[in-house]
């Protein structure tokens, strides 16, 4: 099961029966707009706050997960979810609705891989059936919370990122057919002292690497083995960044199998400065977009890194440094 | 290893190795302080804020742990922890200093039986020879991000608890002596329409009810055996409440055998109202006080049933009613 220092081989390949990405108005601008299930106009969802609607969109993510499986919420034995907001109020009270035995996690945006890493870890080990990985964002809610409120208009330098409004759910099974999940790498917090809220792809580029790297080394794997090498929301300062780190690592990847969520998920002229990020960038584009390329046969071997900044709002106020850490998943078909 | 619905029945009974608690000035003054590892005198732990005191007290009970199973921190394969600051910071920049592949959770007051019971699962897998599980609070952090600045002096009603500083931490692995896990409930998120924040006692008894009604039945076990069944941080008012919804259930938990860590941890002339509170409450009283106590031959079979109401001041704020959840671990000599 553990292979190396931290790795976990899934021999029974837990599988993702199914899979759903939500969106917002401006991902449904985005390059990625025919991936996803349900695409909303509305950026509120008709709900009286952002906070709400992030929580409408999870459900829905869920909810479409489950039923794409042709399955019911009570066939769905443990739902991990987590998000963004203080105490992960979306995908605490997504819980509620769903009504299933919860487990809340919290790895900022690495989040969706560490759910989809312990739903395959207990899938695999028999402790379930089904089990629902999940998580989400929200662009106002998140920026309410972490930045200024949006109507100050406050201008952001060129590092900056765009919150992904989006959530996505997979549904990992003992039985069906689909992508399967075949390993996961859980990284280390990896602080190189970058404190810029505003360059988080920089920050976390080196807990990328660390997991790229070890993820190679446990498994004793060349980055070719994949079709595509996927970091979660780096943007393209990060990624930049990530390659050069791994080049002087001796790690070479080939730029056409190596990509970024957040530079694949909005077009090239949509104002979102250094890329997407957020939970639900991640999870959009590997619930969404990769596994519908997978299902088609696009491609066959796939590693998704999600990647996170550790802080807080506090934590920053108080001088901290970024503690970043990255998460990875291989699927394959 | 899946009993009934949401129960967890570990095989090879992973082995607490070692654990610690670590408490400050007021848990120093308290009923259990000679179980603490380590007590403070000063709130502040020497740190320039408080939220850098509850990560210093959480990394004083990880290595506490390490140290007292004869390990080192390269020893550690995966660290699980929790606690209730913003992006739970405690964790994760305790992680930081750890160094080792982290799994951030959260479930508010839950965090320390989730987090075993995904620790007790991991190590159960052979996903891992051994993993550590943590769960914090400090009482001034949490005041301040919670209700108001301390310095209010605002009053509380008498079903308020007092949050708990302290950090727990336990040494869970395939190998060695102590007391075993043998298994876990999972719970659900249970909303029976509460919403005030000064009485989550009454909020969480259901969610307390519904997991230990569940544990029970999944298990196929009468309540008497157990020697000991302890829910997180009810309090006073909340733990009175889950008997009474207990008896309603037909579930008789004679009261000799039934308790609540948020009683169990000051003192009656402490001004506590309630009792105690905080992720670190059950956290220092499971691993450190019961944990002594099974050592010591005075309890065989130990139920812990930690509660977490996930709201947050946003979600309270936008009046939203109180989603709890609790999680039940099985610890047996």
């Amino acid at each position: 099961m553990l292979k190396g220092h931290q790795t976990w081989v899934f021999d029974t390949k837990p599988v993702i029966r199914a899979s759903a990405a939500v969106g917002g108005p401006f991902e449904a601008k985005g390059a990625l707009a025919d991936d996803f299930d349900i695409l909303h106009e509305d950026v509120w969802l008709g709900q009286d706050s952002f906070e709400k609607a992030e929580k409408k969109m999870l459900e829905q993510a869920c909810e479409k997960a489950i039923d794409k499986a042709g399955m019911k919420k009570e066939d769905v034995q443990f739902f991990l979810s987590g998000d963004l907001m203080n105490q992960i109020i979306s995908s605490s009270f997504a819980a509620r609705t769903l009504g299933r035995p919860y487990l809340g996690l919290f790895g900022a945006c690495s989040s969706s891989m560490e759910g989809l890493a312990l739903a395959a870890l207990i899938v695999n080990s028999k402790a379930a059936e089904n089990a629902l990985a999940a998580a989400s964002s929200h662009n106002v809610a998140a920026e309410k919370q972490f930045r200024y409120p949006t109507e100050y208009g406050s201008q952001k330098p060129p590092t900056a990122q765009w919150t992904v409004t989006g959530a996505g759910a997979a549904l990992v099974s003992q039985k069906g057919e689909g992508p399967r999940v075949t390993s996961a790498t859980i990284g280390r917090v990896i602080d190189m002292g970058l404190s810029d809220p505003f360059n988080m792809g920089a920050a976390m580029a080196p807990a990328a690497v660390d997991t790229i790297q070890t993820h190679l080394r446990d498994l004793n794997r060349d980055p070719n083995y994949y079709d595509l090498i996927a970091t979660g929301d780096l943007g393209s300062i990060g990624h930049e960044i990530t390659g050069d780190l791994l080049d002087k690592h001796g790690i070479k990847i080939p730029p056409e199998i190596f990509t970024d969520c957040g530079i694949l998920i909005y077009k090239k002229e949509q104002p979102v400065l250094a890329g997407g990020s957020g939970c639900g960038c991640s999870a959009t584009v590997a619930y969404g977009h990769f596994l519908n390329r997978m299902r088609k046969g696009e491609l066959k071997r796939l590693l998704i890194v999600a990647t996170g900044a550790l802080m807080s709002p506090i934590s920053y106020q108080q001088k901290e440094t970024i503690p970043c850490i990255a998460h990875a998943v291989s699927i394959e078909m």
